[in-house]
């Protein structure tokens, strides 16, 4: 029966994990639909979040049956709790990734992003991005190094968007004012992204550490 | 023992009921300060927001203990793991909050909100104070009309977002790039606060009758 048990937590893990991998495609292709104004790739992002959202609900029925059916203690317990923190992370990344290509949809054929903001963009995806794929390593390895290195990639985040907000708000911003709305919550979305990378990162080193960081027991998602 | 385990049980639930109401307090205070540009306000609704957190952070520590202690089944089981829900989403609406007072702060001694989106924004604030503690209620009575009034209350939120956009993105707008980036952000703030109230309602309604409002076992904070 333990071992059974073990079986179905180390499966839900696994599912993470490649739950983790389809939400950083899901933000690789919408940026695509982003930059590139394609149209079928923003649709199918959109359409897709229901299979993201299919794969969380999984997840969660999993994780309150094992909570339900078995007495899990200390270090399971700690661990089904933050899958269940994790999926519901992950859904809402997923969320957000739609967020995204629906503004993709919203301006085709134009071009939401403008010129003077695309390297930003750029940056900001790929940042956000390789975030998502760390978050999923750090709970695959349980490494403890990965989530401080999450930690620091939401500074450069924070800079990027900081950047993104002078480029918008300057004298020389003649793009008008939608498209400085779209690059507002835009880059929104982004930062959300990376903030609930930084959080799956935060919940690893709980689960290693058994402490968490800055006395938080989980950040809020 | 079982005793005191539903005397704890009971407490968290009268805890997170008044976590609402203070939560519902601060985004009061949180209007007031960026409506009146009432500096000394966003600054205290900034600082208090430490309250909220450390409210978040015990009620949580206290759900976990329950958790690792007891061995709930069934109800008892739905209830605590929604109450670590809850709890979370309590805690992003204060953050939610806080951000509302700094965009107050920022723009002080100007006021962030224009002429043009003064009343959509009064609006725009009372439903959303409307809806958290109409959350808080539901949550004490175990209410399911006021869960489903929660869902209702938030296609009213969506309507003014979209009327809010249409005003920013109109002809007639003179505000400039600045205050249109503020009434997009300030607008997603607020409506990220009534989703939180609207999966509130939902969780309460899982709850109350054991099945999920459209399928999903718990609505994604």
């Amino acid at each position: 029966m333990r071992e059974t048990y073990h079986g179905q937590l180390d499966a839900i893990v696994v599912s993470l994990v490649g739950l983790t991998e389809t939400v950083a495609d899901a933000v690789n292709r919408a940026t695509r639909s982003l930059l590139n104004a394609d149209l079928p790739l923003a649709e199918q992002v959109i359409s897709d979040d229901r299979i993201i959202d299919a794969a969380h609900d999984d997840i969660e029925q999993r994780a309150f049956a094992l909570l339900a059916r078995q007495s899990p203690v200390a270090g399971e317990l700690r661990t089904i709790v933050a899958a269940l923190r994790m999926t519901n992370a992950l859904g809402r990344m997923g969320d957000l990734a739609a967020h995204i290509a629906k503004v993709a949809r919203l301006r085709y054929p134009d071009t939401a992003v403008p010129d003077a903001l695309r390297e930003n963009f750029r940056a900001m995806a790929t940042l956000s991005e390789s975030m998502v794929r760390t978050a999923a390593t750090t709970l695959r390895d349980r490494n403890v190094e990965n989530a401080a290195q999450l930690a620091e990639d939401d500074e450069e985040m924070d800079e990027l968007r900081a950047s993104q907000f002078r480029v918008l708000l300057s004298d020389d911003w003649n793009e008008g004012v939608e498209k400085a709305v779209d690059a507002a919550l835009l880059g929104r979305y982004y930062e959300r992204i990376a903030d609930h990378a930084v959080n799956i990162g935060s919940r690893v080193i709980y689960l290693t550490t058994g402490s968490a960081p800055e006395g938080d027991m989980w950040p809020k998602a």
